[in-house]
């Protein structure tokens, strides 16, 4: 299974070059050796070094692999994740072609309310009438502003003009490749208690993906605190 | 003067550490060499040195230098700028603080119509009424989406929930450090006329810091055709 | 065939991501499309498309891929390969393991005479006389270093202070993961006539790999005059 | 005093563009607030706010800054160096200057052997014998390496050619220009007790340069047991 939803959105592993041989393999050219037989399954000392490198942060060996991912997520996400800058992203443009009638909204039981102080935010649910008419207003805006949106280009205005009305709620897609290294660093950030709930999501549909492709990196980095190495 | 107004925006220069020196400098490096004296004005074979390396795209002495700017431009022109990697970004967090009533609006002299296909656009002026139409559309948008945002958190939405009806027009604020050679890229493609209006606004008050910090090297640069090295 | 010798060393692909197709749909998501058939032929559309990109210099499509190879080349051509930062490296370690006897030795055929100044080198070979002591000289310089060095580890000094003499001919390892974008940037500046010409002799081998994976790809970038994107 | 020795090498800081200040303001940007006083000393504040960015891995605050070294070193110390690929380099070249005839010598007293596995090694004293011995092999090495070298140069072949025969312990130079995160990162390898100690006498130099600019960052990195945000 290629494709995980994510609400209305969703992340797919477009393709990947990747395994927990090459972490062996690259750490083992500093002793100019490699795993005789790339198709068995890993020795424990194969395991070992990989939960020695994660350990002592030896990073360089989890990066000669490649995920390519295709990802369509709203843009107040999408504004995250371009914060990670060790890796390649094409984007789809809202200058080039009209924008699809495809929002964020939220679910009911997500709207939440913030307690405490930057640095150590806790977020509590709200009420359900609350809930209700934050759905209610956040659709509601999505929905006027197309309109808005759909007015000005059908009045002739550029796309590029017209979509300055846009709300960060709405999708976009876009290509990510990236390397395992890179990859840890976005997940301990981003699947972290302490992110956007909305892009948590996201980022778990990643993680399984990435645990699926390298499992004896996974669990070595999940045994380290998931810090990135 | 270290800030540039651009529109109801900004580029500010908060520091810099830049000078065709240093180009000059990293350059002979490769003969063990030196300028004598870093206080005069430069020679016409540095001068000449700068050129050649412009031209022949020997990048890297472009690099030994840094401009840190503060910047203050709506998101959708933000999302362009952070697509450039090689730089260090921190920017207004719509999580952590309440997102302040400042938007973006054209001037009805920019609002434009898209003529021709993707690779191949040009603008035309719309006509008055549009033009006054458009403005007041997005304007009349973002006052709308403003109060939805405002009452979502007078009703104790979260921050981070309420921001996602906020439009792409809003402004941000971020710091962006960045050297000359990256700087060159940026303004290659962002100062072309292929690049969106109004991040061309912003990149052309970010070019008069690089001319008046690097003169030789602005010079050699645009005697080039603005290609970056 | 997977790797290719380069006098006594080598270049091998030891694993690949990479093809025209994800040039061509990482482009498309700016407009949300994509190729249909991912598995058929490329269309006169898509190879349009391609070497548009690569004119205009749009360099992100062409990230979206892997190539990991395996090098073993002198110490010197590696201290050049190094130098390309946009990728990833796992080098032999002269502080680990103990250094095995093997040393680059120029044919006779390469030793050159260097005219002109810096910026304008040209080279020129050297009568047979010459090339024949020079050939000695170099060779035996390297057993010698290699006598002195295999005499300090017996004596017990430690492998990463008796590898002090050991001359930049000598062979390394490593691995070299990279995507086609800096590829062809190392390509442009490494298969140059300008390069060192044992270096192109390794850059023309890894150009072969890249033909062979992105041969639509490498099409439009020659037609460029393999200027990188 | 911009020049600090290391051995017959050095480290020199050419230029900087770094305080504290900076990671604050770079932070609060985030809040859309500054310190209102750029040239004051710190607050209590402000250095709590920098401890709990180190501490919490909030890299990017730390990026807003530069510093310019210019440094001599033996290549086998370059060649560790330069694997540091976030930040810029321009190096001497042996292929337009003629190399000098400077070579690294170790003192007697860091003359070591190597007890234990890769991973786990640890180095001991060699008795005065062995060390008098040992300086004297690797410094009659460089003494026949570099004669054989300017022999070849004097009979006409290439620099870069001749080059060939210079063993790792030759000098080198080069201007590198880095930010604080990355710094701290190379510190955070390099200072420590697994790094080859000829690179730990440079990368200490380089600290205390550190040190003295973000005296305030540079504590917080401490306390945090130097581990890289």
């Amino acid at each position: 299974m290629n494709t995980r939803a994510v609400g209305t959105g969703f992340v797919r592993l477009d393709a990947v070059m990747a395994d927990d041989y090459s972490v062996v393999n690259s750490a083992r050219v500093s002793f100019a050796q490699q795993s005789s037989d790339l198709h068995n399954d890993l020795s424990g000392k194969d395991k070992g070094l990989i939960s020695f490198l994660m350990r002592e942060r030896h990073g360089t060996p989890f990066e000669h692999n490649a995920f390519r991912f295709h990802v369509k997520c709203p843009v107040f996400v999408a504004r995250e994740w371009f914060r990670h800058r060790i890796g390649s992203y094409n984007e789809f443009s809202a200058r080039y072609s009209e924008v699809p009638n495809e929002f964020f909204v939220p679910d009911e039981s997500t709207i939440r309310t913030q307690v405490g102080k930057p640095g150590a935010y806790t977020f509590e649910p709200v009420d359900d009438d609350l809930a209700t008419s934050a759905v209610e207003m956040i659709s509601a805006t999505n929905t006027k502003a197309y309109e808005i949106y759909s007015c000005l280009i059908d009045l002739g205005v550029a796309k590029e003009v017209a979509r300055m009305v846009l709300p960060v709620s709405m999708y976009t897609q876009f290509y990510w490749t990236v390397n395992a290294r890179s990859l840890m660093n976005f997940l301990s950030l981003r699947t972290d208690v302490n992110a956007q709930y909305e892009i948590r999501e996201f980022a778990n549909a990643v993680e399984i993906f990435f645990q699926e492709q390298m499992p004896v990196t996974w669990s070595a980095w999940v045994e380290c605190g998931k810090v990135c190495p």
